[in-house]
């Protein structure tokens, strides 16, 4: 059931009753419609908001990375100086950021359910519903010329087709100084209090002319004040919040210790990379940002799952369920729930599959994780490098047969970044795949044939040297050639790379046959059986959990305490300096000299970041924070280390997100940055 | 067998045949008696020399670390900044450095081995072994006053005793900024070409006078020339190039990706740590460089055994030997070995029970290394509240029937560290803590019942935080009452740390047991066995494997080549400063006000550091590089990269030590630290 202010809703079933009810709020059709239509997603991982009718949308620093690295080159560090167009058409066109704009979402639950049939083999109920779910997205694909996903809800509970409108032609705008964009750096990170200008703009083209958005979000003046409640529309990843205790147990001891083990060692090869030289540092700064904030997130994650309480409070919430399935001849005969006098039966039994899908899951957990998810291989040109093998072989299949991401209806963005001409850097190429090759080993053994495969006779270090140096794939034309030349270009290449993945590409395949049909399929129908009973249970009053589609969350801005110590529900420009100054300005708490120059030209009572209540997880980054009447208050950035236990249980006691101040913004632009035109495109001033 | 310039010899069985044949080099009595009393064993890890008759000695910079670490405080950092005592009554006393010089060595196998008899089992043996070890260094200790060791050499196949003569009160006299000292940081680490000055000096008391040391090194003002032959005096820690193939396999598939686990995760913790402010920096600076150096020399020997080659070539070496033993028929009736026709089949056992033992170390390996080693507990104070605890129990007992540690010759050591000074700081114990318990959890699981004892119903971060607060061991006045008042103040401590030592006691002496049984005895029955062999095959021109005792290697000073790149047996100061030029003066690569402000008074081209083909491994950090006529040329402090598989096998053709060059040391104390009387002394101008 949700409590408080629980629950990153779907657009489609929004809390009407629950806003009206705790914050005598009437959420209308027209509120959520320009919600929707201002929100963003942008594919490299995070949210946005249009916050002007030209296309001009605002999303985090640290989300825009990606593009601002690939914008970059040796001597040039947008990254780390940032950027400001003073004109349109010196707006930088990223080389592959593509986003997408949600249309509108139909059920398509009994389509999907109605291809599976219940004689089928695990394998054969994967297949039909692939089979379905790509023929429906071609379908809608055809028709409407909208990117079109199927999306599977509640583990398999529902599944909702969203159609989407697809901007490529994506150009920076604006970026600040990495120094005050996540200042307090790694440190800082999931703490609040904090004082970031974590925001970057960019604008959407369409033929060549910035995108015509009327649906967008005016930028509040004013920001939110506490007690107020707030909004935020965007893509939140991943949560387990109705995951099983089996299956929590599994992430505790098998699945986050590996994933930890693999990111500390990605992250000690990055950092080693990065201190050669300041060009070092440079190329490998994205990749280090993210693999450390992924570190910290699975790093909370842990410490929530290894807390007895939490494990406590997930063991009632499915014994809850069970009693309310046991309850259920007494519920009401108006339930949809088809076999009401089954419901107990159904539930423990879907139970103890899930359970024994995790016993099966650990033999093959680590090779499946390594050789087909590609953590063997921590480099672009390896997905690369598999894209053009798998593709030679699944494009003359029928759409439909072919692995999921090779379906019609997703080729046209797969190319997109498969051809992308953004800058790699061979020796950091080289740097990743020897750790990740490497790891492979110290994970499988160096008898294991899958390490032979991989090693081709040499230590993990001279493979990567090999690898790197031989391969061809820096050139997004071999690419090119290599797709469009199909599996014979392939057969043909002499690329160590192609080589490498055509090489284990059948046990890669094995290994994902073995996930889908094990563990994917299995749980799948066990959890839509749970939802099935949840629903009898307790109606629609659960969210399910988040997929990196579009939710609203809701909640109050509000401070808290830690340890005694009362934190307001904002911080201000004025605390950056003091904590910098404190701290003797030495990274990660170093400020641009921009700030420092322009200190007294600042009000620095000017709130910089605020807190509140709402429900948000990783992808909801760069978030439009809005208030009752659909303006932009702020821009998500992050969530405290309390709320780091949010993808297992929602807490408001400490846990919050944090948001850049919509007036912060502004008294940035105005005061340090040369951005009067930007100023005047969000507030007309 | 001997190849090349390979063998960390032993100083009471030294290479004078190969020396004479492959050097013409005549290795005196009195040579080899000056060498072996003017080197030093520094207890903290690492080796040095005395270069003055009053007990001055040398050593390296990061050997020095953990001493100018102990003598720093908040704002006062000599690991950083560096120390220069222009007068002795400035010297610095260091809280809790002990020095060793050896001073003779007896064999005593015959008398360990007498008291194992064949049909005891192991527990027996092993018990029966570690009494009679435990006698004969109490019979010395009472003898002589020194402090006396039984080492385990041929990993069993021999036992010597070793006599040290200790110093205790070790005075700080001169150390560099850790800038020169470390150039090029962990980028540097274990490559060539270096540019460091990786020295500090130190000097020995006795009754609070310099101690008289009339066995010293001559300072060299020359140093080396290209193809000189050169010798070092150290104290290699551990090698395993006679390790079985089945041994060196489980460490390449078991214990080096844990260990490498567990390195990362704590250096990941302490620089996290670390970058909360300069403060924190300071604090974490010491652990931080050995686990980080521990992590790179552990990377390479993974490298070196995920190599195919150096496998076959450990392979070959196997072979080689059952075959020798198959051929024991044919050897000289000369051997002392006892049974000639059963030379191969022991061989042949012993191999085979090698391996077995490999299978069941598996079982256990983890909890034994987190458990009973301690890598659950990542801090000092854990490591002193098990002391306080088990001398509780062992201390009631004879000494020869208590845990080793224990022993009576070992209890004045032991207790000059338990009751340091030394400082430790409750955050960064906390963060310590937290990492390791985390990591105890990520490889156990959260349902181990090693686990719940530990974490005691809390998760990793809060549990350490229960136990940081808590603790009073920060005291040393505490740690000395709860030793002297034995197993009852220990039982009615309320300390969270010693009730956590407590609690897993139990368990941890179980596992200590069964590695004792089930590994350490039968391998190293299994191992005498196998050096029987070897001795019988080729003699005794194998040296033992490295046990962190004095040991002497030779080689030649000579340069090599990379990737067709010729490299200089020596490197100059210029170096340096182009270096740090051209990568703009950026951490690691900045280099002292100091010597920016003295460029122009130096002679650029002084040579800073050379390289020469002696067989060195860790624990050798700070020895003396010798000439011929036993002048000091170097000191010794790395290895190359290539160096890093000496672990397993000995290489010349790139494999390089790397030494701080005499004159290096000299034109820096005259031209840039106020420094003449510690040059006076050393050069006697």
């Amino acid at each position: 059931m949700a409590h408080s202010d629980e629950g990153m809703w779907l657009l489609n079933d929004p809390p009407r009753q629950l806003l009206k009810e705790r914050h005598q709020f009437d959420l209308t059709d027209p509120w959520l419609k320009n919600a929707m239509l201002a929100s963003v997603r942008l594919n490299s991982g995070g949210s946005g908001g249009f916050v002007s009718p030209d296309g001009l949308f605002v999303t985090n620093h640290h989300v825009a990375a990606d593009s601002l690295q690939k914008l970059s080159t040796a001597g040039k560090d947008l990254l780390r100086d940032g950027f400001y167009a003073d004109a349109r058409d010196k707006e930088l066109k990223c080389p592959d950021q593509e986003i997408n704009v949600l249309q509108d979402i139909t059920d398509v639950t009994k389509e999907v359910n109605a291809a599976v049939k219940p004689d089928m083999t695990a394998a054969e109920a994967f297949a039909a519903r692939r089979a379905v779910m790509g023929r429906i997205e071609k379908e809608s694909l055809d028709k409407t010329g909208l990117r079109s996903d199927v999306v599977t809800l509640y583990n398999g509970g529902l599944y909702h087709l969203y159609r989407y409108k697809k901007y490529t032609d994506v150009r920076l705008v604006f970026a600040p100084e990495k120094q005050i964009a996540s200042f307090g750096g790694d440190v800082d990170n999931f703490e609040y209090p904090r004082m970031n200008l974590d925001v970057t703009f960019f604008r959407a083209y369409e033929n060549g002319q910035p995108a015509k958005t009327p649906h967008f979000l005016k930028w509040s003046q004013t920001g939110p004040q506490s007690g107020e409640l707030v909004f935020v529309t965007g893509h939140p990843g991943t949560t387990q919040r109705l995951e099983t205790l089996a299956r929590l147990k599994h992430r505790r001891d098998e699945l986050l210790p590996y994933t930890l083990y693999r990111l500390r060692t990605l992250e000690a090869a990055l950092k080693q990379y990065g201190e050669q030289s300041p060009e070092c540092a440079r190329q490998a700064a994205t990749d280090l940002h993210s693999v450390a904030n992924a570190r910290k997130a699975f790093s909370g994650q842990l410490q929530g799952l290894l807390d007895p309480k939490i494990m406590e409070q997930k063991q009632r919430a499915e014994r809850d369920l069970l009693r309310a399935a046991a309850d259920a001849r007494g519920l009401s005969e108006q339930t949809h729930y088809p076999k009401l006098r089954s419901a107990f039966d159904d539930a423990m039994s879907a139970l103890e599959r899930i359970e024994a899908v995790q016993a099966k899951l650990r033999g093959f957990e680590k090779a499946h994780a390594l050789v087909e998810t590609g953590h063997a291989f921590f480099s672009p040109l390896f997905g690369i490098a598999r894209h053009c093998v798998r593709m030679g072989d699944e494009l003359p299949k029928k759409s439909a047969d072919r692995l999921r991401e090779y379906r019609d209806s997703n080729l046209e963005s797969l190319k997109y970044q498969l051809f992308s001409p953004a800058p790699l850097y061979p020796e950091l190429e080289r740097a990743k795949l020897a750790a990740s090759l490497t790891f492979l080993a110290e994970n499988l053994g160096g008898e294991h044939d899958l390490v032979k495969l991989a090693l081709a006779g040499k230590n993990p270090a001279a493979r990567a040297e090999e690898l790197t140096a031989g391969t061809k794939l820096f050139a997004p034309a071999e690419r090119k050639r290599l797709v469009e030349g199909g599996a014979q270009a392939v057969a043909e290449s002499k690329d160590p790379l192609i080589q490498l993945a055509r090489a284990i590409d059948a046990e890669a395949r094995k290994l994902r046959a073995r996930y889908e049909n094990e563990v994917e399929e299995p749980e799948r129908q066990a959890y839509a059986a749970l939802a099935a009973v949840r629903f009898l249970a307790y109606g629609s009053t659960v969210a399910p959990d988040a997929t990196f589609t579009l939710r609203l969350a809701f909640g109050t801005v509000q401070g808290y305490e830690v340890g005694g110590e009362k934190l307001n529900f904002h911080t201000t420009f004025g605390e950056a300096f003091e904590k910098s100054a404190k701290l003797g300005g030495a990274e990660p708490f170093d400020l641009p000299k921009r700030w420092l120059d322009g200190k007294d030209t600042l009000d620095l009572k000017t709130p910089f970041n605020f807190v509140s209540t709402a429900d948000t997880i990783g992808g909801n980054s760069g978030s439009p924070v809005l208030n009752r009447a659909g303006e932009l208050v702020g821009i998500n950035f992050d969530r405290n280390r309390h709320g780091l236990v949010r993808n297992f249980v929602y807490t408001d006691v400490q846990a919050r997100h944090i948001a850049v101040h919509s007036k912060a913004v502004l008294e940035a632009l105005r005061k340090l940055y040369p951005a009067a035109p930007l100023v005047k495109e969000l507030v007309g001033q």
